[in-house]
């Protein structure tokens, strides 16, 4: 039997007998010929049913119903390709389909984000809403190659967690053999025990958050790429990496995901060779300046703020990225360095691209009497992180990290105005199913 | 100032002044000398200490204190990597370190398994208690260049889930914003539907079981390395992607981790160009034939069975894996493809490995009423798998896959007689921090 091929390698076969398989994706009914547009995971290819008994099969053929299909490829310069099948036979592999809500052939879909949600599995088929997905993966795979080329190892942390740490209001909880659990919002505590370990670490898993908003932004689960190293100056180390790290995603999608960048529609972005960096307070200075507005005391940036600072990267800096460093300790997670130069404020920092806050990294704290003191300080107890302490009580190095919400990325890469559009199947208040 | 290398670039570096950043890993305080043994995340690297008011700083710095290393790198034949640092200057990164209730310097670490899970950010630093991780981390690696390669797409799916299918009872529950969730034991519902998508998928994640089994091989939580494919002729297509995934995982291991392998002193398995394959049938009538046992109407191996398969497999082929097909459709989940040529008998496999099961595969349903009527056939109701089953009643091609737990396959590769022990923070009946 002539072994499968791709609709995108017909054209590497023109002249021979050929077998196709995937999704009437559309029939074109015309009076003399008649057309099966075949869809494959590589693309589409158009086959020719001249012959009056076969056409009167393909009228029971219902769009997404799976066949296999042999034939002879023949070059047409207007089929798909530059190549078609003619003289097909076909078989039907799953049973006639059933029809869905949406015409999946049309370029964009015709139906509401929740229809979109409730039907992935047969809305994801459509080329245009299949694209982030596509980026994503090939966004992951150029995550984990740049750190693999810079010394870093994976690492697979627990999502199961004896205490909720890190605001504890947004947790879930879990029943575990009688006992509380929860579900871990980061892989913070153990990916800096494992700097301890292996210096340099990765992980790619599910976090958690029981967000109880209700925005286009927020999800109870999503993917986080996390990264940490040691033996860090400072945190301008992190942001070297997190340079290197975009560049590698953003190749990768062009290199691997071209065609989901064509049915996106988008142009991807450009990483300049060291990302555009500001202070904090300089930051304010900058808005107040223009603005006129008296920001003077400010703890934290608006959504406003970060997008008049993102245009004026743009503008100074010809750069979609922009780096806000040094945001005041007191705002920041208890572990965030300080910085020694600048009372007040911290080692931490926040990407800022497209207008929006896409990653926030920083310095860590790597001794056990800072924890202890930072902790105190911010008048909360040591008890619940008491275990996660004991790793800083037996030599660890100073160390830096950064996390990547990846549907929030691929949402800003495409333009999406939804998270949920870029998540298989988003969980949030209200979803739990498919 | 210049720039830190690691321990093995200093051959590449002798005659010129260096920077290390490591670990005291061990000092050696003899009469006419001082050695302070360097750790980082490549190796080791001896640094003299010949200068009296040196040494004694020396002698106050506790093994696992972490430092930075200025010197000369000079050759010497009886240093690791034939280059050693002397002349040299510290600075002291951390606070001098505690001690550890073991010393991480010795080949082998002398604690218990309790002791070493306790305090694993710590003995993990020991070369060969963290092999096996190193190990899991190239193996990962080639999982997914295997995959990718063969035009895989990687996929995240919901750990958050609204039934409890398969097996209820080791289900954990969450509480989900006042309503009930679970947390997913497995992908599987969701690789096939993205099987409708993508056609070929993959994912690395946790998936979790609520085992009330204080076993050696079970976890409540574990990394679970999934694969699903479209278009296949049956279970003999999945078979052949499992051998290039080990075959990819066995290799960038040897590439990727030779020192881990070193260090855990073992030999990786060759993977034969085809894996064995023997039906579940024929399986028992050779055991039968050679023990004399009656296992006529079994429908399960029993471990002793997997154990002298294996056996056999090594005998009969050379080879350390063993492919099972056939197990009767009776003791495998209901998704099963039944085998049309065998009744009774299903296209489930299972792979032995080194007398282990270490993965399970089948080709499964793909229609909408063989789902339906095999549910019912169990006495089950639909109800639960509803918004599951609508994946199949829109065009979805025949399929299968498999999943391999990657703790699982390390500890056999390595030879550990416990899971844990390849497992960075174990979830099991008892154990939930650190």
């Amino acid at each position: 039997m002539v072994q499968r091929i791709l609709s995108t390698e017909l054209a590497a076969h023109a002249g021979e007998q050929v077998r196709l398989a995937g999704w009437v994706h559309r029939r074109r009914l015309l009076k003399s010929v008649a057309f099966l547009i075949l869809r494959d995971r590589a693309g589409l290819a158009q086959v020719v049913v001249a012959d009056q008994t076969a056409r009167q099969r393909l009228e029971q053929l219902p769009e997404e119903t799976v066949v296999e299909v042999t034939g002879r490829a023949v070059a047409n310069p207007d089929a798909p390709g530059g190549v078609e099948v003619v003289e097909p036979g076909w078989e039907t592999l799953s049973e006639p389909a059933e029809p869905l809500p949406f015409e999946l052939y049309r370029p964009e879909l015709r139906a509401s984000l929740p229809t979109v949600l409730d039907a992935a599995p047969f809305a994801l088929r459509n080329a245009r809403q299949r694209a982030p997905f596509e980026l994503a993966a090939a966004g992951v795979r150029g995550f984990r190659a740049t750190l693999d080329g810079l010394g870093f190892t994976e690492v697979h942390t627990p999502k199961l967690v004896g205490y909720a740490t890190e605001s504890g209001a947004n947790v879930f909880g879990v029943d575990y053999f009688g006992r509380r659990a929860y579900l871990a919002q980061s892989p913070q505590f153990y990916k800096q025990a494992m700097v301890g370990v292996f210096e340099r670490v990765y992980e790619v898993g599910p976090v958690f958050r029981a967000e109880p908003h209700d925005t286009a932004r927020h999800l109870a689960e999503y993917t986080s790429l996390d990264a940490e190293l040691g033996f860090v100056r400072d945190h301008r180390d992190v942001i070297g990496v997190i340079r290197e790290v975009f560049a590698g995603m953003i190749d990768t999608m062009a290199e691997r995901a071209g065609a989901a960048v064509a049915a996106a529609g988008i142009t991807l972005p450009e990483v300049p060779a060291e990302l555009p960096v500001v202070h904090f307070a300089e930051a304010l200075e900058l808005i107040g300046a223009a603005t006129g507005e008296d920001l003077s005391g400010e703890q934290d940036l608006a959504p406003a703020h970060e997008r008049w600072l993102s245009a004026w990267a743009e503008r100074e800096h010809g750069s979609e990225w922009l780096i806000v460093t040094g945001y005041p300790t007191a705002k920041r997670a208890f572990y965030t360095h300080p910085d020694p130069a600048r009372p007040g404020y911290s080692r931490g920092f926040d990407l800022l691209f497209r207008g929006l806050e896409l990653i926030s990294g920083a310095q860590r704290l790597h001794r056990y009497a800072d924890y202890v003191a930072a902790i105190t300080a911010r008048g909360e107890s040591i008890e619940p992180y008491a275990s996660y302490l004991e790793f800083f009580r037996h030599g660890m190095p100073p160390h830096g990290g950064f996390a990547i919400g990846l549907e929030r990325f691929v949402a800003r890469l495409t333009g999406a105005a939804n998270v949920r559009e870029v998540t298989l199947f988003p969980r949030d208040l209200h979803r739990l199913t498919p």
